[in-house]
């Protein structure tokens, strides 16, 4: 290969681009913790394997079909029509990487889409109709939105709406598609009482849910820089501080937020809190200042509280508070652009126009997931059935879809430390003082 | 330092090259989480700490020693003999980056190959003739079958063999080298009645097992792209696309055959599935299609299902599955090279000439992986002993090897939700709500 | 953008540093696992909440005010004094990459050095005062240290110290602030006896704390390597070499000497071993060869069994081995430099010169770690409170401070082995066999 000033830019953009790539992906086994520790036991498996199924039918989904009605030629600004199997001319995209680097990119994200519903259904929906929801929702669902917005002649991209890196194509979406999906398969037994009181179903594994938001956040790290699709742009710094900042200040105030209001901080909220931060800034990452990046997270952070207490007031079980992180944190993003761009934004000086846009576009958006989620799943449950039996919900869905239960044989020392004394030149455990307990 | 076309050119090679090694030893944190999870929390630790010695002793052996007979001045097309200790004139390899980083990479292979085993011959193989097997493995039988296949002057090499990541040199291997053993040191004690029926031991931790798997596909980003050596080489995401789609053929494989074959999708089968898709897609990553990589993966993954209980039917003991993922997924990886390799592939009008240098190249790798390991596991079984003793193997190898559980104290509420309402106000939980359960 | 040479430059070195920011950031979860799993589950949950503030409460602390004391304006030598909010003219950094990026890697770094703190204080401290010593640590007391040695006017910089990546700044800085912490703190309730013995409290999830182990070593490749803050300095091999094997070096020693010691290879040392090699070459790994250190972190992989069980007869109760970890590798390391540096070390013939200015930059940044901390927690002990009450650490810090415990409706089957055949057809596990248990 012949070396060039730009073989060597389009070489720093494809490593660049495929590194972080690889970071999104891991997202998703960020998400599989996530959702299984805040879910109980009986249950964790599925919600495992239905990430994987984002992963594999759905990543087949997006490869065959999903990337052809996203980026292929347009269709009157509403969808697109070419590459199907990665196949044809993609020349209309004017890449400077080659496009099976922008479409692995963008596979990672369009699977990240249905992974968020995902959680939503947890505890009672069905595994089969999970598959159809996955290979649609990334063959059609989000290409349709993905194309409005990130297409060049998409009719929302036109408009001049400005979603960096998806807090409505991606976040919005899915979050508004959990709504939808949660209202026609209903709560979990048990979950709301008649009286109107809300039963607190705690979450197996928090460990392992905080495991799972660690990985989310270093995955972002790909998922926003990443979608400047070049290394040599020099944004990709302060993108990366932005959603930084975002990811901090949400998970300060949900913490101290629920610290206030309830007395304790309270882990769970602190964890969506930076989630909903990082959610928040994924419009504007590229836009606006690591200030604004503090207030638009901080203010996530907070939001999530409320929308927690608000969706379960309105009966809507959503065992992981997707609605919440991603749908009302994700509206809530790409409006704040319409504030805080420095270019057109309204502290700016740019008035009302581009956040007209924004809301316009986020409603577009949003009301297009929820729509085809409610269709979806609405034929779904008239044609197969959505929801497993109680008796099923009951025993819990590892057993009843796999066979299997997520934890066998967990053996382990319930007392281990009492009584249990060693001189101080053998503080090793050993075999003996085990016994000698 | 100046600046120049070829130093702007090592600096991208070698900062993909680093980035994807670091990718490829996280590898051994998914190898460790999968084994742990797919075997009895008894065992747990004992397997944990295997993979830590493959990553400890394994990997001085491999600097010491093994490097220099992989990569050193050849003899005979057969082994290396030089650059111990990485001091030494390693000028015939003619690398463009650092041998440093080469070496690095190519140390997260080696141990991987050590790792393969040792989930073969978890839950009753003693600990010390492990590290014995881990260190020989890096410094003789991985560098040997690595310096005929990827050597200049490797006999394999030289006829032409294709195994672009390792589907041969480090699956092929491990996968064989895996049965030689698990032969060697006999089934656990309980896996195969005499009736000729077959004990299902399930994993301990299927969330553990399923992380595992997330950080290996993650890793793989590093393994197969990676082997480039280069981030200018634009093939980098071609390959990374191939590698992702074999993925999820394997998933959506193994998934759905399970499902049809006995009603429910099975995890295990899954993870594993998509992990035979990337063992597969290993050796052809940088030479077939996208499509042709989702016909290797979906084979792979119908071929585990088979493979699993095939092995367990002949009584070849293998916890995890390691035999037939790496063994017979690498294998039918290699050999598919002859097949859909776009430059001599049968199917693209090569003819039967790198069919048969492939078939005869894995053929040669994996007797060499079985014969050695068998040697070596007889030689050890005569004069140390490999095998835990059956009263250490009913009471775990955690305790009998280590001295301390994997799992002590573990509290955590039995029944937290029954009979537990707050309002829709107060949906955070406090102690005071909790108290009074 | 027009392509240069130059514009080239920058693109890699900030894609490196970027992409070494986010594995440093992950290194964060590895805290988070490594000290939950060395802990007793009862209070794990409020340990990561503690590693979450340090991301959180902590990051916006560095923000806001650390990185302007530390890289800032300098005032004598002492501190630094400008950039607040990453505001403000910093071009007397003279850097090749946009400032947010440097800001980016830095912050992970000032956030590692609180969290070392957390493992030490678990399982009593109380989680307000932790969140304002988060805060503090990451605005004043690593941010003076890291002004005295990696600013350009610092007082030990202008001595010719040679700390290449935080070996003092941030591991002896968080050592031995953590024995302060201590220090002030107590013991665990039960953890010493009144005749001397020493309680052994042995983790609750050694999995999850060696995935952490993991997670780190993995991090560290950023950590070290990017420290050069440029991907075009070819030595950021050799550094990542010398990380990894010192690494390798510490597991193999502490594995080893804890198996002639105690007759088995003890899982915890073996982790901390192996990150004892990781800390102790970090001043280091810029300026020696492959040799040195894995005679670097072998050296360190046996310290820290005598450094534990030193801290244990002292009484000063560390449950995760934080002090013995960063504090005395992280010691030995920094003075290590005095002794194997190519240029300057005393094996090369040197002389003493800089193993006397190591010698006195180690001491005086402990000493400022050790007394700002002292003198931190002894104000919040006075005024607030730094210790759980008796009650509420028996019960648990999960309980008390958070209202919810790590682990919820753990169902599991307990024996699901015995007496379960299949046959060889068959294996996987489906409901009609479990039921038929």
């Amino acid at each position: 290969m012949e070396l060039s000033i730009h073989s060597l830019a389009s070489g720093i953009d494809t490593v660049w681009v495929l590194l972080c790539a690889a970071l999104v992906f891991l997202m998703e086994g960020g998400f599989a913790a996530l959702e299984a520790g805040f879910i109980r036991s009986k249950n964790s498996l599925n919600i495992i394997m239905k990430v994987i199924m984002d992963c594999t039918v759905g990543m087949i989904g997006y490869f065959a079909f999903g990337f052809a009605f996203m980026y292929g030629l347009d269709k009157a600004g509403f969808i697109g029509f070419s590459g199907f199997f990665l196949n044809g001319d993609m020349t209309h995209l004017g890449l400077k990487i080659p496009v099976y680097a922008y479409w692995l990119f963008q596979a990672a994200f369009a699977i990240a889409m249905a992974t968020i519903v995902s959680g939503a259904v947890a505890e009672r929906m069905k595994f089969a109709p999970y598959i159809v929801f996955s290979f649609l929702a990334t063959v059609i669902i989000y290409p349709v939105a993905g194309h409005w917005v990130w297409s060049g002649d998409g009719w929302l991209n036109k408009l001049g709406m400005m979603d960096f890196a998806g807090s409505a194509v991606v976040h919005s979406l899915g979050g508004w598609a959990s709504l939808a999906a949660v209202y026609v398969l209903g709560p979990r037994t048990g979950k709301f009482a008649k009286d109107g009181s809300v039963n607190v179903i705690p979450g197996h594994n928090l460990p392992l849910a905080a495991l799972g938001a660690f990985f989310l956040w270093f995955g972002w790290f790909g998922f926003n820089p990443g979608s400047t699709l070049s290394g040599l742009d020099m944004n990709i710094a302060r993108i990366a501080v932005n959603t930084n900042i975002a990811a901090a200040a949400g998970g300060t105030m949900a913490a101290l937020y629920t610290a206030f209001r309830y007395g304790k901080a309270d882990p769970s909220m602190t964890i969506n809190g930076a989630l909903g931060g990082l959610v928040a800034i994924t419009a504007g990452c590229a836009f606006v200042e690591p200030v604004s990046a503090l207030i638009i997270g901080g203010i996530a952070g907070v939001l999530i509280v409320f929308a927690v207490a608000f969706f379960d007031s309105v009966r809507a079980d959503d065992p992981v508070g997707a609605i919440a992180v991603h749908g009302v944190c994700g509206t809530f993003g790409t409006i704040a652009v319409g504030i805080f761009a420095e270019n057109g934004g309204l502290l700016y000086g740019g008035g009302v126009g581009l956040l007209g846009v924004q809301a316009l576009g986020v409603i577009a958006v949003s009301v297009w997931g929820f729509a085809a989620t409610y269709g979806l799943f609405s034929l779904l449950k008239a044609i197969v059935g959505i929801r497993v039996a109680v008796e099923e919900e009951i025993e819990g869905l590892d057993i009843s879809e796999h066979g299997i239960t997520a934890y066998n044989d967990l053996e382990y020392n319930p007392m281990p430390t009492l009584g249990h004394t060693v001189n101080t030149a053998g503080t090793v455990m050993t075999v003996e003082n085990r016994l000698a307990e």
